[in-house]
C-alpha cells in the first residue's frame, strides 16, 4: 500500500461516518462537497444485506449515528435496531413512508426531511397534468408526431378548468398551492384533511365518496400511512364518475391501483394524471394504450431548483447535527 | 320525382341561401338544427371554383347575403366580390385573418366572430403548454410508455414556474387571462402591445427583442397581421437564450418557424410549446424527434363548452341579421 493510500485511509476512518441508502439523486453533488467530513458508507451499491456490507467494510455498526436515503430503499425496523447509535436519517423526499417512524421515535431518531419547498414543484406538476389530461396535451404531442407532416385536425375537444369543482384530498403545504394557483384558473375548491382547518373557507368533506361525488377532478396529496393507503377505491371513482378526473402527485398507494386500470379502461372514470404508482418503479403497462392517462416518473419534485435546495438542506441538517453532538 | 322531393325542393330553394367555407366544426350541429332556416350552398364539398359550383347548383350569386366559415379556407377579396350582395361572414374562429378586411370594410360588409369566450380555453392552454415543457410532462410521458412496465428514474428535471420573467405579446383578452393564471404561480409578467395599457402595471416594451432580453418565457397571444408576421424572428430567440421558452396559442405566423426549428435543434432556446404552425395543417416534421418541444394541433379552443358557445354565436348571429333584413 503506498503512502498516500494509507494517510487517505487513516484519515477516511477518522471521518465520521454516515451510512447512505438510496442513493439520492443529490449524492454525487454531496460527496463531492463532503468528502473532507464524512466516510461515506454506500450501502445502495452493494446487494449484501446490512449488517455484511459492514463487516465488509470493517465497521462497527454501533458507529454510525446518521442515515442519508431517499425513498427508494426502506429504512425498518430491522435497520433500525440494528444500528444502536443511530441518532439522524436524512431524507431527500418530502414524504416519510419508508422510514419506519414509530420505531425512530421508540429510540429518539430525528428525521429530517431535505426536500426543500418542493411544496410549488408539486403543485405546478399537479396543474400540469390536471391541463394536460383535460386539454388532452400529451395525447395530442403523441398523435401529431405518429401521424407525420400533417397534423390530425379537429381530434382532441379538451375541456375547459373554468368552473371545474375540485375536491383535494389533503390539504397541507402541497394542497394549499394546488388550490391557489386553480383559484386563478376559475376552479371551485372543496377539501378532505384529518380534521377541518380552521380559517379555510372551502367546504370541508370529512367523506371522500362524498368528496368525490361533489367533484369534477380529485387532487390527491395527502401523506402515504395507514389511514391513507387505498383512501381512493372504487366507491370513491365510481362516486367521481365518468368525465371525472384523478390527478396524483402524493404516492400511488393512495390509490386502489389495480381498481384505477379497470376503471380507466371500463370509462367508469374520465382520465388521470399520474405522477406515482403503487409499486414504483413499476408502472401498469395497461395504461399505455389509453389516451386519457397522463403517466410521469415520480417526477414531480424533480427540478433543477429543487435540487439545489434539497441538497443545502441535507448537508446542513447533518452538519448541525454533527456539530452539536 | 315524388310529390314530397318536390315539395322539399320548393322549400328549399325558399329558405335563405347560406354559403359554407370549412366547414365549421359545428357546422354538422348547426345543419341538422337549423335546416328549416336555411338552404347550405356546401363550398367545402366541391373541389370546383365557387362560381363553378354555383352555376351547378343553379344560384345565383347576388342572393347570397351571408357566409359562414372557419379558418381552413380563405375569403378572398375575388370571392367577396363575386357577390354583390354579401352582407355579413360569420366564422367561427376568434381569428379573422382568413377574411379580407380591408374589402369587406370597402363593402360594408359585417365580420362576427362566434368564436364565444375562448379566452380562458386558450389561456388554459397556454399554461398547460408552458407547464408541459417546464416540467417536461409529455417527454417523461412518452419516455414512460416506450420503456416499458418499469419506469425511467431521474431522467427528467423540470424547472419551477416561481419567479420565472413572463414576457406577453399582445396582452388583450387571452393574454390577460395568461397573466391572471400566471400569477398565482408566482411568475413575474411584462408584456408588448401594439400601445401601451393604461390601468396595466406590469412593465411594457415597445421592443420585441428588449422583451425577449428580459423574459424566461415568451407567450404569444397577439393576431396576425402585417405588423406582427414574424415578431418573433432568430433576434428575439437569441435574446431569449439558451434557457428561454417560448409558447404559441396565437398564430403560427408570428414566428419565423424555420428559424424556429433552427434555434430549437442547435439549443439556442431552450423549448418551445406549439398549439399553431406557419402552414397549417404542416408540422415541421424536425420539430418530432426534440424532446423540449410540445406539438399540439390548433386545440386550444376545441374545447367541447367552446364549441356548444359557438354553435350558439353563429345561430344567433345569423338569425339577427336575416330577421332585421
Amino acid at each position: 500500500m503506498a503512502m498516500e493510500d494509507k494517510h487517505n485511509l487513516k484519515d477516511n476512518k477518522e471521518l465520521q461516518p454516515l451510512l447512505v441508502f438510496g442513493p439520492p439523486i443529490i449524492f454525487p453533488t454531496f460527496e463531492a462537497q463532503n468528502s473532507h467530513n464524512y466516510r461515506f458508507l454506500k450501502a445502495f451499491s452493494s446487494q449484501d444485506p446490512l449488517h455484511q456490507f459492514l463487516t465488509e467494510q470493517k465497521v462497527d455498526p454501533s458507529s454510525i449515528q446518521a442515515i442519508l436515503c431517499n425513498p427508494a430503499q426502506k429504512v425498518s425496523a430491522d435497520v433500525i435496531r440494528f444500528l444502536p447509535s443511530l441518532r439522524i436519517i436524512v431524507t431527500t423526499s418530502a414524504g416519510t413512508d419508508h422510514i419506519d417512524l414509530v420505531e425512530c421515535s421508540r429510540h429518539s431518531i430525528q428525521v429530517a426531511c431535505a426536500a426543500g419547498d418542493h411544496a410549488g414543484d408539486v403543485a405546478d406538476m399537479a396543474v400540469g397534468l390536471l391541463l394536460d389530461v383535460l386539454c388532452k396535451i400529451s395525447a395530442a404531442d403523441r398523435h401529431v408526431r405518429k401521424r407525420g407532416p400533417s397534423m390530425p385536425l379537429n381530434v382532441f375537444f379538451g375541456s375547459k378548468l373554468k368552473g371545474k369543482r375540485v375536491g383535494i384530498v389533503g390539504l397541507g403545504k402541497i394542497g394549499t398551492a394546488v388550490a391557489e394557483r386553480l383559484e386563478a384558473f376559475g376552479c371551485s375548491m372543496m377539501y378532505n384533511s384529518r380534521k377541518e382547518k380552521a380559517f379555510i373557507s372551502y367546504p370541508f368533506y370529512s367523506n371522500v365518496v362524498e368528496l368525490a361525488g361533489d367533484s369534477d377532478v380529485l387532487v390527491l396529496c395527502c401523506p402515504l400511512n395507514e389511514e391513507t393507503r387505498h383512501i381512493v377505491n372504487r366507491e370513491v371513482m365510481l362516486a367521481l364518475g365518468k368525465d371525472g378526473c384523478i390527478v396524483n402527485v402524493g404516492r400511488g398507494g393512495l390509490i386502489d391501483e389495480k381498481e384505477l386500470v379497470q376503471c380507466l379502461m371500463e370509462g367508469e372514470i374520465g382520465g388521470a394524471g399520474l405522477d406515482v404508482f403503487e409499486n414504483e418503479p413499476i408502472v401498469p403497462t395497461d395504461l399505455f394504450s389509453l389516451d386519457n392517462v397522463v403517466l410521469s416518473p415520480h417526477a414531480s419534485s424533480l427540478t433543477s431548483d429543487s435540487l439545489d435546495e434539497s441538497y443545502k438542506l441535507s448537508a446542513e441538517a447533518l452538519q448541525v447535527f454533527f456539530s452539536s453532538n
